[in-house]
């Protein structure tokens, strides 16, 4: 076999606002070398790429040079697909003013090689086509329920990017119009994520608290300490206020979904994240939610899934998944 | 030229639920010939078929026969791209107990003429992609503002009929939530359909008329009697409870846009109907409203449109122009 013409590898690069982890990848969705760098450890963006090349030598290295390297794709908060740029990503040193022309930076640096970049849920949902539960799905919704809520659309077997690259930020529909919305990250109010992420889930359980006198396992941890796998531990244990936290967020998921139905009838929701780790305490609100929400033609047709990949490779893969598409 | 080869003709048929207008059009958008008949006087199918094909019989002998047709697109109701079926129309007289195969009944009765089927607002954006303001644009939603509020979306230039043909019912996301929403005829509550259709401005009205003691030529008129034209009509005099009305309309239907840009961000909203002909009486509430609700990265990106389709021909033309792909 003439590997230099088959080129068997590509590399993903899950890029958080922590952590920026490298890995190779090949066909079947094994991740053969991974390496990492702190993102936040570089002030300005020539440092993190000089880092990120340091850091790909050695797996490079281990799988033969980059010879067999098909392409690179990159997962990145605020990632815009059309241009292979990062845009004003307000959780990274160096992504917060400007555009940063990041896939290119990297192919210059790696002989001219492909590089594709996109956010990091959309990386996540082209995962999960290519390697995970969604294979052989034309149209469905991957939704990350992580620091913040991120989405990618699949339709007709590709993801939306939109006129501009960036589609599918479901996490920032309105869930709660006017002033008693949440104040979200983005600076409006009312959106999906400020109840639906890990740290809307933590912010739940301190109202929760608050407003009643309720006794919880709860109320054991300092409140402004309580994440949402405090809230997991202690409803997986039967803590009645811990279970009506995750019906509250499976109630509000659950009529984001219908909505979402409306528009583009998915065959399945994906869920990917910290919070899915709580299964059916959170999954089965999300479906009891979602079928009293949505409208009659869409009852009973729509799969709600939990993400197959392994949690600490699964970013990577999506990554790499752009990868193969180039 | 060889006439019968290049069948330089496609069948329109827009099935409401007062009138089913059949037309002939040709490539350019021209609407050749048309007839009608009465939807609601057919008590089954086969009936409306019959009457249909001895409607169409006149019209396609003026173009020269059915030599010269190439296919036949209807817009319906609940129809359903996929299958060429009407599925559980409330507002046809056969339509609301099950699954009528419109689009065969008419290719047997038609020397097995090609026949699609698409609900009335995709057929509306496909008119709009072929021969309207959305020529040469890839993404772009468009929504019809009518006795219901139907939507046609557009993705990659492709309408998005999602995994069993009845995506694109951007009616029916929920604009109010809770028990305060309006009843919806889809048996839901807080439908964006409730308050911004030509019988939710109506409502509108009523409500305002009755919640303040404000003059207003509005109340000139008998209270059940008052439609959305009554509306444009006190608007277009300045009269001040109208703009209010329009106000909280365009709002409405801003902020629904707002939540649609983070779902596929389009490049054109593209809007028909009776209420457009309020022009800027409500296209300007519906921008501001945009631009307020709308995440940051989409600020002064979104074209808002009207059809420049011919009112009495577009959904003609729309259904028509679901032949050409055939």
């Amino acid at each position: 076999m003439d590997v230099q013409e088959q080129k068997p590898f590509v590399i993903g690069l899950d890029l958080g606002g922590t952590n920026s982890v490298f890995g190779i990848v090949d066909q079947r969705g094994q991740v053969l070398a991974t390496n990492s760098i702190k993102t936040q450890a570089y002030k300005n963006v020539e440092d993190f790429v000089d880092a990120g090349i340091e850091a790909l030598k050695p797996i490079i290295a281990k799988v033969g040079g980059l010879a067999q390297i098909k392409a690179m794709g990159i997962g990145a908060p605020n990632g815009n697909y059309y241009s292979g740029t990062i845009e004003f990503a307000p959780n990274l040193p160096w992504g917060h003013d400007g555009v940063v022309p990041l896939a290119k930076m990297f192919s210059d640096k790696l002989e001219g090689l492909p590089v594709a970049l996109t956010n990091d849920a959309n990386a996540a949902a082209i995962g999960e086509m290519q390697y995970g539960v969604a294979r052989g799905m034309k149209n469905f919704i991957m939704i990350t329920l992580g620091t913040g809520v991120g989405s990618g659309i699949v339709i007709n077997g590709q993801v939306v990017y939109g006129c501009d690259g960036f589609a599918g930020e479901l996490g920032h529909v309105t869930m709660v119009r006017g002033e008693e919305g949440r104040l979200c990250g983005c600076g409006r109010k009312g959106c999906l994520e400020t109840y639906c992420s890990a740290t809307g889930v933590a912010r739940t359980a301190r109202e929760f608290l608050q407003k009643s006198a309720e006794p919880s396992m709860l109320r054991e941890i300092n409140p402004d300490e309580i994440t949402s796998l405090d809230v997991a531990i202690a409803a997986g244990k039967g803590d009645k206020m811990a279970l009506e936290i995750f019906e509250f967020t499976g109630e509000m998921l659950g009529a984001a979904c219908a909505d979402f139905a409306s528009f583009s009838s998915p065959e399945a929701f994906v869920f990917f994240g910290g919070l899915t780790k709580a299964g059916d305490l959170i999954m089965n609100p999300i479906k009891k939610s979602y079928e009293k929400h949505v409208m009659k033609i869409f009852n009973d047709k729509a799969k709600f899934l939990v993400s197959s990949l392994d949690d600490a490779a699964a970013a990577v893969l999506g990554a790499s998944a752009i990868g193969w598409e180039l």
